[in-house]
C-alpha cells in the first residue's frame, strides 16, 4: 500500500517536494489556502531546471487539514514561519494516532514549540537547499540545486525518517538525513542570515549582485552566524562560509524567497532567521553586530510597509 | 558699503542661509543650476516657522559663477558632497582677489581637497543644525532650529569668520564659531550616520518612526561615531549620544535630506558622511560594524537604484 503523506503550505517548497513525493508512488494530498481554486482545478505546475515539467495533481486538494479523509502516515509543514501562522493548531487538525510529522522550513530554534506540542511523536526537522519560487498559484519553477537534509528530533524506532527519505529519492529528489540537525539548521542560517535581508534592503538585488558587490560583508554577516552556532553547541565547518559562498556565486542569479515574499506583501521570516539566531547570541553573550544591524533594517522596512498599506 | 556674497549651490541650505545674508544687509547673488528659470524670474520664497514668510530676490542669479559680475567678500559653497559635483572648480570661478571661501556641507574628511586647491586663502569651513526642506524650485521650508557653526580652516587674522558669524546673527539666523571646526564635523555626524541612511533603507521613514522604534541601534551607531573621532583626536562630549537622541525626540518627525535626495533621485552623501567615516576608523583600527553595514546597504541600495533607471 503507498504512503499516504499530507501537505501543509503549498508555496513553492510544499509544491514541489508535494510533487516529488507523488513520483515516488505515495499518495498525496495538500492543504492550500490562496491557492485552493486553482490547484483543485488543475494541479501544480512543475518547471524543473533537472527534472522536466509536469503535472502534480494531488490525491485530495483542501482548503484546512481538518476535512482530510484518510489517516497520514506523515504529515510534511511546509509553511513559512511567522507569528501569524500557528502552526502547532495547523499540524494537529490533520493528525491521526500513526502520523510522523515532518516540517521543511528555515529559520533557527523554531522546534521548541512543536516538541512540546507533540511530546510523543516521531518529529522530523527539514531543510530544502533549492533555488525554487512561485511564479503563479499552482505553478513553481525549480531553478537550482533541491537537496533536502532530514534528521529527527525525537526517537525514531521505526526509520521514518529513513523511509521519508527513500521516498523523496524515489521520487527524483535528493535527501539525506542528518545526525545534527540542528547545526544543519545553522548551516542553512548562515546563508539566509545575509541574503534574505540584503536582498530585501538592497530595494530588490539580486543573489549575484549581492555577492559581487559586497562579498566582504556578506562574509562577515556568515561568520557571525558561524560563531553564534559555536557557542550553542552547534559548531560549523572550518570552511562553511567559502563554501557558501562559492555555491552562491555559482548559483544562477536569484531572487531570495523572502524578496519575493516582500514584494508580493506576504510576511516574511525575519524573526526566524534574524531574530531567533539574535536571542540565541544574547543568551550566549556573543557579539552579533551586523546581524543586528540588519535585524533592525528589516523592523524598519516592515514598519514603513505596514505604515503604508491601505487599511484592509 | 555692504559684504558682497556669492553662493553656490541652492537647494535647501544656500538658498535659507543666503535669504539670512540678505536680510542682514549683505549684497547675495547666487548660482543656481537646475532651479535657475524659476529664482531669477522670482528669487526665493521662504517659509520659515520662527522668522515667518519672505522673498529673498538675489542681486545676481547665475547660471554658473564664471558669470558673476563682482569680486565677492565671501563665496559660500553650498552644494552636496557627491562624487560628481567638483568643488574645486566650482569655487575657483567665483574668486576675485580678495574672496575667502567658506563652504556649510556635511560629511567628515572633506576639507583635504579645499586646503589643497587654495593654501592661501582665509577657509571657513560650516555646519548646519536645521531642518530645512527644499519643497519645490525656490522654495524652501524651514522647519526647525537652524544653528550654523563655523571655523576657520586657516588663518584669519583680518575676523572674516567673526565677520561672517555677525552677518548671520544680523540676518536673524544663529551662528556660532567653533574652535575646532573638526570635531564639529564629528558631532554632526553623529546624527547623520544613523539618520541618513535609516531613512533611505527603512523606505522613507521619518526620524521619530526611527528612534521609536530603533532606539537602540541608533545609539549603538552614533557611540561608533564618537569612538572614530575620539581615535581621531576630537574627542566628543561625553553626553554627545545623549544629547542627540533628546534632541530628535524633540523635533518634528522629519523626513532627512538623504531621503529626500533619494526619492528625488538627485546624488546622495554616503560617501561624504559613511565612507569617509568608515575609512578614517580603518586608519585608525577602530571597529565600526554597524557603520559598516549601513554603508554596505546604502551601496547597495544605490546600486539597484542605478540598475533600474532608465538610460538617458
Amino acid at each position: 500500500m503507498s504512503d499516504k503523506i499530507l501537505i501543509i503550505g503549498t508555496g513553492a517548497i510544499g509544491g514541489f517536494y508535494g510533487a516529488l513525493l507523488a513520483r515516488s508512488g505515495a499518495e498525496v494530498s495538500v492543504v492550500c489556502r490562496s491557492d485552493y481554486e486553482t490547484v483543485s482545478r488543475q494541479g501544480f505546475q512543475i518547471d524543473s531546471h533537472a527534472l522536466g515539467r509536469w503535472r502534480f495533481q494531488p490525491a485530495q486538494v483542501l482548503r484546512r487539514a481538518h476535512d482530510y479523509k484518510d489517516c497520514a502516515d506523515y504529515l510534511i509543514l511546509c509553511s513559512k514561519v511567522v507569528a501569524d501562522i500557528d502552526r502547532v493548531n495547523l499540524i494537529r487538525a490533520g493528525l491521526s494516532d500513526k502520523t510522523a510529522i515532518a516540517f521543511i522550513q528555515n529559520g533557527v530554534d523554531i522546534e521548541a514549540e512543536l516538541l512540546a506540542a507533540f511530546p510523543d511523536r516521531v518529529l522530523i526537522s527539514g531543510l530544502a537547499y533549492i533555488c525554487c519560487n512561485r511564479l503563479a498559484p499552482g505553478h513553481i519553477r525549480h531553478l537550482a540545486y533541491g537537496k533536502l537534509t532530514i534528521g529527527a528530533l525525537t526517537p525514531d524506532d521505526a526509520g521514518l525518517s529513513e523511509r521519508l527519505r527513500d521516498l523523496f529519492i524515489a521520487g527524483g529528489g535528493d535527501c539525506e538525513i542528518s545526525h545534527d540537525i540542528i547545526a544543519s539548521r545553522w548551516q542553512k542560517c548562515v546563508w539566509n542570515a545575509p541574503f534574505n535581508p540584503l536582498s530585501v534592503l538592497s530595494g530588490g538585488l539580486a543573489t549575484q549582485a549581492i555577492l559581487q558587490n559586497q562579498e566582504n560583508f556578506v562574509r562577515e554577516v556568515m561568520e557571525e552566524v558561524c560563531r553564534i552556532a559555536a557557542a550553542c553547541d552547534h559548531p560549523l565547518a572550518d570552511d562553511t562560509v567559502d563554501i557558501n559562498l562559492e555555491r552562491t556565486r555559482n548559483m544562477p542569479a536569484y531572487k531570495t524567497s523572502m524578496l519575493l515574499d516582500f514584494e508580493q506583501g506576504r510576511p516574511i521570516e525575519t524573526e526566524a532567521i534574524l531574530g531567533n539566531a539574535i536571542r540565541a547570541a544574547q543568551r550566549h553573550r556573543i557579539e552579533c553586530p551586523r546581524l543586528q544591524s540588519l535585524y533592525a533594517l528589516m523592523q524598519l522596512r516592515e514598519l514603513q510597509i505596514h505604515e503604508n498599506r491601505p487599511p484592509d
